[in-house]
C-alpha cells in the first residue's frame, strides 16, 4: 500500500481527466470523464464529482494526502476559482470549495493548466535539472508556465506564464482577448491554418486543413505552407525573447499539436531567436520540444500538489 | 557608531556613485566620480577604486557588512563581470574581483541598475508593500527590475526585468540591440523626440528637441507631440501587460525622465494599458510614478547588499 499520494485533476473544454499519482510521478488509477462544456456549471461540476468520487472509492484513498487541479484558465488560485473560456458556465466558479466536498481537509491546490505542464516538464520532462524555463503548448491555443530559482511560479493567482496572451504586434490583428497581435493570434494550429488559407494555399485531396496539414505542405516546399510557419515561428521568437529577457530563463520547452510539426517549426524558430533574443544573457537559450505526453496536465497537478514541481523524485520519496 | 552597514555603488555612463547606507536606508556617506566612459577599462576601474576608497577611509567602513553594486548592462552576476553598453572599455570586466580588492571577505552583490532601482522602490518607495511589482526608468533607455513573490528577482546573472529591449513591434524598426520593435526603441526619451520631429513637430525659440520639450508642446495641445507621447504610451503598455501576464503583478512604478512629463505620458498609458491588459488577472493593474529620486540606484545597491529588497527596514533592522 502506498503512503504518499496525491490525486490529479486535469480540467480541459474537452475532457475531464483524473488520477491518483504516487510520489514517484507514477499514475496508480485514472478515471475520465467528457466535459459537458455547453451545459451548467453544476453539470460541469458534476463531472468532476464523478471522477474524483471514482478516484475516492478507491482503497488507495485513505493514502491520499492532498490535490492538485490544473484547470483551464483563467483561474484564480488566490480566490479558488476558474473562468476557462471554453467551459461557459463556469465564470468564477468555485471549483476548489466544490473539490473541498470530496476532498474533505486536504489540502487542494489550483494551477492553470500551463502551469501545470510546466509543473510537468520541470519533475520528470525537458525541463528536469533546469532552475530557469518557460514550458509552452502551442496548439489550438497557445499556454505556458515558468519554472524560477529552481521553483514553479505560479503567480498569486496561478495564472503566470500566459505566454500566448502577450502582444508583439502592438498594431497587429485584433486578438479574441481584446488585445491586439498577441502571440496565440498569430502563432496557434488554427491561425497558422488560417493565415496559409487567407495566402492562398490549398489542402491535398482530403481536404483537411489544419495546422498539421500545412506542416505537410511546407515539408515538401510549398512556399505559402512554410511562410505560414515562419510567421508563427517569428511570433514565438519575439514571445520567447521577451520571457527570457524580462525573467532570464535558460531553457524553453514546446510541446503541444503543433510542436508535433517537428523541424518546420523549431527550425524557423531557432532562426527567429537570433533575431529577438539578441542580448547576452539571453542568447544562450536553448529550444527543445516537450517530453511529457497526454498525461503532463495530470503529472503536472500532481507535482503543484505535491509542493511545486520538487526538482527530483527523491526530494519528495 | 553604526554596526550594521553597507556600501553601495552605482554605476553609470555619467558618474559612478558611492555611498555607505544604514539598515533603514539612510546615506551616511558619499563618493561620485565622472566615469572615464571613452578611457580604458583600468581607467574606468580606478574610478571606482577612487570612490570606494574614499568609503574605506571613513571611520565607518569597519562596520560595512557588504558591498552592492547596482551597474548599467548587462551585468553577469554569475561571473562577476559587467559590459556595460555606454562603457566600451568594459567587455566582461571583472568588476566583482575589482572591488574585492577593497571589500576584502565582504560579499559583493551585483545586480543590473534596473534591478536596483527596482530594490530601492520595495524597500522605501511606491513599490512598498507590493510582492509583485515591475519598477521601470523611462529616460534615454528603459530599464526595468522585478520584485516577485515578495523578493526582489534579479534572476541568475542579475539582468531581469530589462523591459526596454522586448519586442512590441516584430516587424517593427530595427533597434541598437540587434532585435526590432523594443520597448525602448519606440519609447525612450531620443525615441520620443525624435518621432515628433520627424512627423512635423518643431522646437519652440529655444531650440530645445528633447522629449521634454514635446511634453511642453503636447500640454498645450500640439497634435504632433500629443501622437508621439501616445504612441510610446502604447508600446510601454504593451511591454508592460507582457510583463503582468508572463509573471503577474499587481503595481507598475515608472520613474525617469520622461515619467517626469506627467500625466502626458501617464493618462494614455493608462488608457492603453486597458487595451493590453485584459485577462481577469491582469486588469487590475496600478500604474503609479515613482518615489525615489536620484539616490535610487545607490539606495537600491544597498537593498541588495542587504539580502534583495527587505520588504520592512525593521527586517533588516
Amino acid at each position: 500500500m502506498h503512503t504518499d499520494l496525491v490525486a490529479a485533476l486535469d480540467i480541459g473544454g474537452t475532457k475531464i481527466a483524473g488520477a491518483l499519482v504516487d510520489s514517484s510521478g507514477r499514475i496508480l488509477l485514472r478515471a475520465q470523464r467528457p466535459t459537458p462544456a455547453r451545459e451548467s456549471g453544476e453539470a460541469v461540476m458534476g463531472a468532476v464529482d464523478a471522477v474524483l468520487g471514482e478516484l475516492a472509492a478507491s482503497a488507495h484513498w485513505s493514502a491520499v494526502r492532498a490535490v492538485g487541479i490544473g484547470s483551464a484558465g483563467p483561474v484564480d488560485a488566490s480566490a479558488g476559482t476558474v473562468s476557462p473560456v471554453n467551459i461557459p458556465g463556469w465564470r468564477e466558479f468555485p471549483l476548489v470549495s466544490g473539490v473541498r466536498r470530496i476532498a474533505g481537509a486536504r489540502p487542494v491546490e489550483l494551477v492553470g493548466d500551463g502551469v501545470a505542464i510546466a509543473a510537468a516538464e520541470h519533475w520528470q520532462g525537458a525541463a528536469q535539472g533546469h532552475d530557469n524555463a518557460l514550458c509552452m503548448v502551442v496548439s489550438t491555443g497557445v499556454g505556458g508556465g515558468l519554472v524560477l530559482g529552481g521553483a514553479l511560479h505560479p503567480g498569486p493567482t496561478g495564472n503566470a506564464g500566459h505566454i500566448g496572451h502577450i502582444s508583439v504586434d502592438l498594431d497587429g490583428d485584433p486578438c479574441p482577448c481584446g488585445a491586439r497581435g498577441c502571440v496565440e493570434r498569430i502563432a496557434s494550429g488554427p491561425n497558422i491554418a488560417r493565415r496559409a488559407l487567407a495566402n492562398g494555399w490549398r489542402p491535398g485531396p482530403d481536404g483537411e486543413t489544419t495546422a498539421a496539414a500545412v506542416a505537410a505542405s511546407a515539408r515538401t516546399g510549398d512556399p505559402v505552407a512554410t511562410a505560414s510557419f515562419v510567421r508563427a515561428a517569428r511570433a514565438l521568437a519575439a514571445g520567447i525573447a521577451a520571457t527570457a529577457t524580462l525573467v532570464e530563463i535558460d531553457i524553453v520547452v514546446i510541446g503541444g499539436g503543433v510542436a508535433k510539426s517537428g523541424e518546420v517549426l523549431f527550425a524557423p524558430l531557432r532562426a527567429a531567436l537570433a533575431d529577438y533574443a539578441t542580448l547576452s544573457f539571453v542568447s544562450g537559450l536553448a529550444v527543445v520540444p516537450a517530453r511529457m505526453g497526454t498525461d503532463a496536465g495530470l503529472v503536472g497537478a500532481a507535482a503543484a500538489a505535491l509542493g511545486g514541481a520538487p526538482r527530483e523524485p527523491s526530494v519528495i520519496g
